[in-house]
């Protein structure tokens, strides 16, 4: 599957190849800061962070869904989406900390996952026009 | 000052006490995720997410904000919103994440400014009635 798995004027969605599922929204303007966007951008980012999190919790029942917005080395507003579960890697600590295991993980399907996430997304682009 | 600087029916804001300015937003009712919030909840923490924010951003001047919302080891919606700076002691990384240097930071009051954003947010709130 492409890495990119959708795009329009104001954001796309991007796969971050990991052990769970993970994606990532960017703006498509290189924006610093998540308050520098405009309302619709920002609107547009917490509608697609539900999409992706609705599904992602229908489908793989994780423990907890992670968002997080650093930039610190990509200074361009994105935000990550993670299924996190208890026998992952790092858990309870963010993908970001300390590892805290050897993960053994048996997951649905990714691709499936992510095809879900684009047809949802694609179908709400034709609807809303 | 107190730990929790405001509260409506909704959210409240609650600093996180460290070597950089710290706050988090919490619901008010119990929720796990993001997506189970109401629209009306996931609209005020955006609002009150965005006034942080720029009030970060104007009186600290910080190299990046970021914001993060896990939950792993209290299931219960909130989002942290920090100001980040290139020398403070997990700079690049997340302050989840590997320590890098002793951190030497001269920053403006930390009172200051979270007095600064009660009063906006206790404003806001009397505006809209």
């Amino acid at each position: 599957m492409e890495k990119i798995i959708y795009q329009n004027q104001l954001i796309k969605v991007e796969i971050e190849p990991f052990e769970i599922p993970w994606l990532k929204i960017f703006t498509i303007d290189r924006i610093k800061e998540f308050s520098e966007c405009s309302k619709k951008i920002q609107f547009e980012i917490l509608e697609v962070l539900n999409i992706i999190e609705i599904e992602m919790l229908e489908y793989f029942k994780p423990t907890k869904v992670n968002i997080a917005s650093f930039g610190n080395y990509v200074p361009h507003v994105h935000f990550h989406i993670q299924a996190r579960f208890e026998n992952d890697s790092f858990f309870p600590e963010p993908t970001w900390g300390k590892k805290q295991r050897e993960a053994k993980l048996k997951l649905l399907d990714f691709d499936i996952f992510y095809l879900n996430i684009k047809l949802k997304l694609e179908k709400r682009s034709l609807s809303n026009g």
